[in-house]
């Protein structure tokens, strides 16, 4: 029976020289809170802080990453228990989905799930065996023995992952009740929301009339009129802002912006509420708002977050029969230099405005990011994203990025995940891959030490606060 | 005089740790047997069995990795022997022409080519001085006498290269009679032939609808129609895989796909036929043809292979001097993520159709490719293709791959070649890189070394033969 | 106080069997001459040969790769002392400047400038301590006293600094009388110039029509008509040629060409000097331009050198108010298989044409660059550019070009730099990863140590002046 075992060199090249010098950068920093600005956990737990019922609910079905690749191997989803939109039954035999699971876990060797599921198998659950078909049951019950107890409660958690900070993030309509009720109970200022208004700034959404008219509602402002429907953002960016948010975040299919004057911009908005506008409209109108965004974020001082570049539900079958985030995103190229301009132009200048750009066209590193956020006081680089935030994708990060942006430019690492059970595995894979980079530098005397033990203490706190504005 | 020697550890890192699990790993694969589903042989080689008559011939004329650089330095065409379509007499003098190529070998330095000949001169032909001009005479010389042997015979050759399957690709109008003459031999399991429609599926070419009309010849079906021309190439595909065919193959200028409706289908062939389809049209009677190909793939059983992204004969002064095939093929920049759609639409969620991606354009690797074939039970990807062929270029392809679809989602090597002697060479090199690559993630504590071997196996020999359909 | 040492095997890997190859490869050419065909240093520093006289204005003002890092962390470029367009005093404390500088000099950690500015502190200034805000006054003091001695004038410095040539570059209704000043000196064959006419092709210029007329006034040809101008723009180049030049450099938005016919070119030249040309018809020129000068290459026999793909000026703010070249040019993607199609379609098969092609876009360097250079004889590959000149970019380039376009198909190395004391330590950088490239391969058995010994000796020297044609 093989055995599970962190390494505790896991990740470090096998050069003893360069090995030596990460161990000692990384041995500094290993402890370090974590600080998770960006994430998709979901705030109900921390406010009920009920026990998690099942190692397949809790660890398969919401991870996307998991049964995608199953899914790519001709596993169904219904045998996964994913729930079908008609309602049709789906397998709902937990310990099988899971022995399901166990029997295909060869096929995430060299993924970052491989290494994110054994670190808890290992480090949460205390597993010493390699998940397989044969421990699969061993696995199921032992974890399900395990959530029941006090120590697996949410708060109890977080605190034992030395979880610092964590961000989650609900759109614009959220009534935020989860944050609320965590006022006064300490974990106010641990689990903060994040502010993303795509579902009332979208409007290839089906549901974007009726949710800029919910705008109004939960604001007492005409969001049939443009000066309402800004007033109405402005208004909400305050109320999230009183449940913690320092930053917005915003999903765009491209980096696309636009400074339309107001009378054509009013004119946009009214097409795009009545439902007539063009694709090439309601693009025209999504860049236009991240404009409008960012002059909100001057006058409100959040950080802005831009996500372009994501194909969502490139699959009509799955999408149809299961929804969305079932797995059917698919990154495609991404232009920042000239789609970016027009925002630039208006407030690029302004050195209160952050503004933290992420893709998923590595292309766009070396020749347009690193360049840009180099350039502009109001840039700085998100970590490598999604299909990057693994060891290669941030290694490729810190190659392509570095010699033009600095160290500086950069905001240290986001999880950006709902999976929160694996949130200390994937900050200390992160770490693990900065400290490695770091020593490089160290080793072909690129860099010194001293300064490296700087840089690791930046890239895994000191800048993530910076950048976030977390006090 | 320097020697030629084959490094027993060329390609491993020199880092000892990685080296030595390296070794240990290439050691169990290292004599497996060949398997190769995707080449450009020619099947007369192995039908008629006659030695091979001389070294130029052999080893320089047919290879254009050979003399596209050979004449990237100013070393005319001609003056290498390569045929002109207007009959003017050129180089014919072999020993001359091997002569010129030795006194460039420098040129070969750091490229594939010149570690694919080292293997050649090196493990079939026994020499141990390397080639220069003091050494062109005698390698010329000894290769020739070598030729002539009996062990030298193409059957042997297979053998003695420890082949197991080869192979071929020929067009919708190949009679096959070279396939057909190997049945009884033996070798007609060996060596079998791949389904590659070009011929009748680009109106592109100035043959199309001659080639359509020999189409409707071969199969008795009226291929002016849209129906009979869609049963011609049921028809066809039957026919190859008679010989053996378990797969097709289509490269294409882009990935276009489409699915319009039979009316739209039947009128777009018939502007085709008549040679008055603009570009757009052709481009789009190609993308169709792609989605008919994965329609009849799923009848038929055959893996589907797409080979987009070249712009060939990009020189037209080569081309029309010496026509296509001489080194002026470029990749350009390819997309998937759109394009696939329309197949993907139709087809992608269907587990028993199997098509094998490849790309050209290495920034799609990560950025669609492994996130594609990561979902969709249909999609394979293919290894590094042509250009990328090379030690770095394969390294590249895991390393930007794997994290997303892992190796499960990979198909193992293709030669691609009609360099036969190489074939050993080309796939002695992916398994070392194959090897290397995996050494490092056991190195750095990412994957166990059991699991490492179990996996060279997989990427040397059982993946291709799953994705390929060799029973 | 942290010292400041240069390590002798600085930027060497660590692994001692790679390390130990790449110092026997580097001793043998780091003493070798630099020839340096492509840069921006003022011609008027070596015909004056006057001492320069302050630490701010010679490192830090001219280096825009300075201040742009700085501009990115919100310092702003009137506190450093960068002029205003408008007239509005600047800091004009140039210690002040300097302990700015000095104080934000952590910004700098993993990028290229740091590696320059610490070669020139120690190896040019003789400094044994780094540079930071407790250090920044002695710096400065000592800098600006060792700049008044004898030993560093520039032309005692060209000769210090082993600098066999160094070519400036100068637009074409330049006098050129700095290199005149230089004749019978000695240093006129040291310092030679380059024909830059994008001044006199570029109608998006304000100046262009009026540039038009002054390239008339030098040559005394009627240069509003379409022979004329292309008269006097052969003049210009002999006049070049006069002054040493042997090549030409064009800095062109994209790498688009085009062949028009004498009739459709005089008409399109004829409307952009009337200013009536829209976007798309000054590309179309500017295309066109590149395939006349591919012609008169061809002609006088100058080496053509294309550098495409900046964005110039993307911040119109900053461009306002302090002018060009303040760090605010960005890449942008890059496209040559279709671009250049029209010039190589007219000259590519010229093996007397030597273009030379450069690239901010790295996704071109295996897919469209290297496959081109492997095969058109008049292509060869510029070094990494730019953003990209730089430890990490040069090692792209190196391993994304060497397998399919070798190592004679690339020129050696350009600085590219205006920041003459950096000039050695660039040289440095690209001696020290060119060995590093090379050594990796012997490492690992792809190439024989003679052979990467005569490599570093072309890659640094040879190739360099066999593709600039330099005696």
């Amino acid at each position: 029976m093989a055995a599970l075992t962190l390494h505790p060199d896991r990740l470090f090249p096998s050069d003893p020289t360069v090995r030596a010098i990460a161990q000692r950068l990384y041995r500094e920093i290993a402890g370090l809170p974590i600080v998770s600005p960006h994430g998709h956990t979901d705030p109900k737990w921390f406010a009920d802080n009920a026990n998690f019922d099942n190692a397949t609910s809790l660890l398969l079905l919401p991870d996307h990453y998991v049964f995608r690749m199953l899914y790519s191997q001709g596993i169904s989803l219904e045998s996964l228990g994913i729930r079908r939109k008609d309602g049709v039954a789906v397998e709902s035999d937990y310990r099988k989905i899971f022995q399901t699971f166990a029997s295909h876990y060869h096929l995430f060797r060299g993924t970052p799930s491989r290494m994110w599921l054994d670190h808890v198998f290992s480090e949460v659950f205390g597993f010493t065996q390699a998940l397989t078909t044969a421990t699969a049951d061993n696995f199921y019950d032992s974890i399900n023995a395990q959530l029941v107890k006090p120590e697996f409660k949410p708060r109890t958690l977080l605190d034992r992952f030395n979880i610092e900070l964590l961000a989650t993030t609900e759109g614009a309509l959220n009534s935020l009740k989860y944050h609320s009720a965590l006022k006064g109970t300490g974990y106010d200022k641990k689990v903060i929301t994040t502010f993303r208004p795509d579902d009332v700034v979208d409007a290839d959404r089906a549901d974007f009339a009726a949710n800029v008219q919910k705008l109004g509602e939960l604001t007492g402002q005409d969001t049939q009129s443009w000066d309402g429907y800004l007033q109405a953002l402005r208004i909400r960016r305050q109320f999230f802002r009183d449940h913690g948010a320092t930053a917005t975040d915003h999903g765009h299919p491209t980096a696309k912006t636009a400074d339309l004057s107001k009378a054509e911009a009013a004119a946009l908005f009214a097409l795009c509420l009545k439902g007539e506008a063009s694709t090439q409209q309601t693009e025209l109108f999504r860049a236009q708002m991240l404009t409008e965004m960012a002059g909100m974020s001057i006058e409100d001082g959040m950080t802005m977050q831009i996500h372009p570049g994501a194909f969502r539900n490139h699959n009509p079958v799955i999408f149809q029969n299961f929804g969305p985030d079932k797995g059917a995103d698919i990154p495609s190229p991404t232009e920042f230099v000239s789609n970016l301009k027009p925002l630039l132009d208006k407030y690029g200048n302004n050195s209160d405005l952050k503004i933290i750009l992420f893709t998923l066209d590595e292309t766009t590193y070396a020749r347009e990011l690193a360049p840009l956020a180099g350039h502009y006081p109001c840039l700085k680089l998100g970590p490598a994203w999604w299909f990057h935030d693994s060891p290669e994708g941030m290694l490729r990060f810190r190659h392509q990025v570095t010699e033009t942006a600095g160290f500086y430019n950069t905001v240290g690492f986001n999880d950006d995940t709902r999976a929160f059970f694996s949130i200390p595995a994937r900050h200390d894979v992160a770490r693990r891959i900065d400290c490695r980079f770091l020593a490089g530098l160290v080793a072909e005397h690129r860099l010194g030490e001293d300064e490296a033990a700087e840089l690791a203490y930046q890239l895994t706190y000191g800048l993530v606060k910076k950048a976030y504005q977390l006090a």
